[in-house]
């Protein structure tokens, strides 16, 4: 979408995963209860984040680089959590 | 991947988000206080849940019922919050 000010928005989705090796008691839970509600194969139960908005930008490179910017400052943990960016 | 009982092992991803019109106390904290890290721009924050996880089925079609019976039933609360789930 064009604003007036000729800058674009961008509806991005950030994933944010803890990391390999990070505990993750919540997805231990689901797992554990599953098989007792007859859920049976499911395997590996991570939970994560997932955070949705619109970014105004010059173009997509500026979107993404302020986007990184929010992960890496505010939006993760970087010692514990990693986060994917998705921009449309 | 295919197991050893001719049944295949897919990737899920469950994305659980707030159902539009309910509020995300979360998202609008966010939303709040970027500004003051100097992050202009950024509009409609939501926060919700990215939930990853195997599923052992005999094809996608039963492995994505499983799943959606499975967000029904236990990974949402279905007056609230909706699930957009990926296979692959």
């Amino acid at each position: 979408m064009v604003c007036e000010s000729g800058s674009v928005r961008f509806d991005v989705q950030v994933e944010v995963r803890l990391r390999e090796g990070v505990a993750d008691p919540q997805g231990q839970t689901i797992e554990r209860s599953l098989p007792h509600l007859g859920f049976k194969g499911v395997e590996g139960v991570r939970v994560g984040k997932s955070i949705r908005f619109t970014v105004e930008a010059p173009d997509e490179a500026a979107a993404r680089a302020e986007v990184d910017d929010m992960c890496a400052r505010f939006l993760t943990n970087p010692v514990i959590e990693d986060a994917e960016v998705t921009l449309r």
